[in-house]
């Protein structure tokens, strides 16, 4: 049971940005930006970041949303699964690894981001840019992660919201959903 | 020297903010809300949170600046400073004390905030949406502790900067701050 009054057809995050619509705002529209704005990153590489700090930080509502997503946007469903497990030697580039192993040490703390592993990323052909988008994906999904246990929300089981989930996130992103959507349905 | 190329005079999260500023608008944004916006919680109350939470995550940096800002807003010195340290015996309410524990718990993992925990606070006057704030005003600060920390920004040293910074950020809020404005002038 949530720690709070959360309306039970809105599960995970969902309910939570409708029970505070004002901070949920701000929320939405840095996602959208960072996850779906220009980036020299593919919006399945950003999802496959935010997926693998969701899992190491055990939040079982948004490791599965997001690894929907990335399903979605890479075609398959064996990378994701792959990233999780041991991103070293998932097949995406030396460069997707280097900007992984980064966010995965975000995950743990912001100290952990030695210059070694920053100088890996530039060397495998990862812009400055790639490198701060890819410590401020993983520190919002820290966010997310934290917001969305830490308040006890509930985690559906049943694998097609979740598809639903994904498929709605790689189609509109994450602006606000019409009125009345029900994610169940 | 930070990972990334931050412009000198703007240290911590100042620079983070000026590299990016599409994102770092819906950052200010809620931050403004969250700490600075309608609440039964004062502002004081919530940079206690902000300062517990950025200590545990031994960001020197958003430690330091939030300290000055919960100094200014309650009119002491001693209070954070014994927060940090020990809430549980610091001269705050019980109820704020049930809420820095939340925060300290979300600090850790979103799973470990316990039932336990909330009832706690709930008994001891928290309302749902006070909970609520404090779950995501805990969060959003290991987001600022990881971006600050994780691209290596500088941390000044001089405590004349945290203090301007503090006066800053109590008077004009979390809001950009003017162009060319210069934190150690």
């Amino acid at each position: 049971m949530p720690h709070i009054p959360l309306e039970a057809h809105l599960p995970g995050i969902t309910g939570l940005l409708e029970y505070r619509p004002d901070s949920a705002g701000p929320i939405r529209e840095l996602t959208q930006i960072l996850l779906r704005g220009e980036s020299t990153l593919t919006e399945g590489e950003r999802e496959l970041i935010a997926s693998l700090v969701s899992h190491r930080n055990e939040c079982r509502f948004c490791t599965t949303a997001h690894t929907a997503a990335a399903n979605i946007l890479l075609g398959d469903t064996e990378t994701c699964e792959l990233v999780k497990q041991d991103y070293e030697s998932a097949p995406v580039s030396d460069k997707i690894k280097a900007l992984l192993h980064i966010a995965a040490l975000v995950q743990q703390s912001g100290q952990d981001v030695s210059a070694e592993a920053v100088s890996l990323a530039k060397d495998a052909g990862a812009t400055d840019r790639e490198i701060h988008d890819t410590v401020l994906i993983a520190a919002l999904f820290c966010l997310y992660n934290k917001y969305v246990d830490g308040t006890a929300s509930v985690t559906p089981t049943d694998p097609a919201f979740y598809a639903k989930l994904g498929e709605r996130i790689t189609t509109n992103g994450y602006n606000r959903l019409p009125q009345g959507y029900n994610h169940l349905k």
